[in-house]
């Protein structure tokens, strides 16, 4: 099987805008095709849109707005794990050999109809995120003593990495008191604690080993991929302090990647809440159980970005469709070590998670420079 | 690169009804499972939606309710040409070695967001597809000489055999009189010139050879794939009297699968409307440029079943996100010497062209028993 890689990428701000879909979409395709100079519209085979919004069709509308004449257009909806099930897809397209290059393109709108799963009547009238993440919020206190404090970290921390991160949708850093006694949303769960859904769009081109060099001359590979849908309602996670559809993706890209994660150098974390990256952080083996939050706390303290240095979700902002892209894409630049203020020196392996809907699925992705 | 083909297929009734999409769904892997003793949920590895449908998530609830926890569940949308563009990616995830077996399901509600392309401002107040279907019409005639009576044969034709389908929206034969007859819609289509947007879903499973003979004797390989995306809007047509991504998705796959036109013994084409069905017989190759009409007549005289014979979208229904799928399963069923009285005798290679939104985008598969 050919070697996979990503060759470009491009993003756009992150904010609340009036601008349609189509032309977010746009703007992050003009900026993957500036950052590449050789590429040209005739060297893409397949585009890829990934978003929760309602218009039909727009990865042909994006490829003819785009000067694009691709073999395949479609788009592709996992909720907020759309973005890397957009990439597989396009690592399978290249593997497989009907593609040499294909374009993802993820955006979403503020307003987007994927905020909350309507299907999902296990939440009664509790249909938004934020239920759920009180609940694993909840569980996790009772289980292993996990304080509001220890998880206003998370919020701090990341606040803190995506001061550096031009397209962050907050630049701004937060106190842990500020978090903590930011606007409660219920019981345990505050404002900072939370991803901001907003506009934004991102973009990467997916190409295989014997075109890849003639679009940058640093390639990232896509070594191990792991993908786990455990179910679509939220009734069905086994317990509230862990979450199976990570445990079980890494395990799948390690695997692939012959890789543990202490070879990790870097990590993009799907921290919807601040309760997510602390669970995320055991699950995925680079904390114990039950001290996630200790591992944060030392990350920030001693100001060290491994784990979510673009500013995660909650302090770049939470474009659903475009999120697994825009992490991918902070994995793609610290690999090629490009990432400038936020650099994780030396960083030659690293890993992104994103995930849907209470972490009923997830994708892990490992990329090696 | 190991061979992929199709172990096995779903279907349920194309009609008008009041069920929901997942129910529709559910009811065509239920059929799909009923056909195969011996698959297991355990044995899907991706599980693909095909829809216009808005709710999100689609397949990962599909896949709960089926008691499938796949890698991945995600869904794809290209409009009319969904269903085929899911069966494609599916190829590529077995392709890739990324899953053994993919599930790939199909489904439409009539009243479906898909039916027009909003986006298509160039098409003004004509935003029906009946429109852009009325000026390939209108170019046919003014090239060619085509008549109305001549595109009534291929309603007639495809009405005729729908009625061994018995998945068939319609199942009544119409006579040449009556289908000229019929409501006009435009200056030159009329009501049964047109496929009906319908309810209905299908679903195949895609898998690797290596595991392929646990769930059939007789699969069905996928030996070729075209597709082409000229654009999303209609005045990108360069003429009316052709339609090019027809041409290319068709030359890929030929070359793919090594095979010309003359080797296929079947094959299922995309007859949104009466004239489509004409163009795409002759931009395929099986007439001459011109003489689309001429075969179709040549068809029914002899009552050939070579082309649709499941009845086409004029004779079953067009349920979009379906259609790709159904189409697929007819040639699956042909080659497989199991399509009954519709059966065409000793077909051994069949081919499925399937498009979008005013053959801006096409889909070829060449399947080979």
């Amino acid at each position: 099987m050919r070697k996979v890689g990503i060759a470009a990428s491009g993003l756009t701000e992150f904010s609340k805008n009036d601008l349609p879909i189509d032309t977010l979409m746009l703007s992050a395709v003009k900026s993957l095709f500036d950052e590449s100079q050789n590429l040209s519209q005739k060297d893409i085979d397949v585009v890829i849109t990934s978003t929760n919004d309602n218009n039909k069709y727009l990865a042909n509308i994006i490829s003819e707005l785009s000067g694009i004449s691709p073999k395949s257009a479609h788009a592709i909806e996992s909720l907020c794990n759309s973005g890397t099930s957009g990439i597989v897809s396009a690592y399978s397209y290249v593997a497989s050999g009907l593609a040499d290059s294909v374009l993802v393109i993820g955006a979403e709108k503020s307003n987007n109809p994927g905020l909350v799963l309507e299907w999902d009547k296990s939440r009664g009238q509790y249909t938004h995120p934020i239920y759920w993440s009180s609940m694993f919020t909840n569980a996790h206190m009772r289980k292993y003593g996990t304080t509001l404090e220890d998880i206003a970290y998370v919020s701090a921390k990341n606040h803190r990495n995506a001061i550096n991160n031009p397209y962050a949708f907050f630049k701004k850093e937060f106190t842990i008191d500020e978090i903590m006694k930011s606007k409660p949303l219920t019981e345990n769960l505050r404002l900072y604690d939370c991803s901001m859904p907003c506009d934004g769009a991102a973009a990467v081109l997916v190409s295989a080993e014997n075109t890849i060099k003639k679009f940058t001359d640093s390639p990232v590979w896509i070594s191990g991929i792991g993908q786990k849908s455990i179910s679509a309602g939220f009734t069905k996670n086994e317990e509230l302090t862990s979450m199976s559809s990570v445990i079980q993706s890494a395990s799948s890209a390690c695997q692939m990647a012959k890789k543990t994660i202490s070879d990790i150098d870097v990590a993009e974390l799907h921290d919807a809440f601040g309760i997510c990256e602390i669970i995320e952080l055991e699950d995925l083996g680079f904390a114990p159980k039950g001290k996630g939050s200790t591992y944060v706390k030392n990350l920030y303290d001693t100001d060290d970005k491994k784990i979510n240095p673009r500013g995660g979700l909650i302090g770049s902002g939470h474009p659903l469709g475009a999120t697994g892209i825009a992490q991918t894409i902070e994995i793609f630049q610290q690999l090629q070590g490009k990432a400038n203020k936020r650099q994780v020196e030396g960083a030659k392996t690293g890993l992104v998670q994103n995930m849907s809907a209470a972490a009923t699925s997830s994708t892990v992705l490992i990329l090696e420079s």
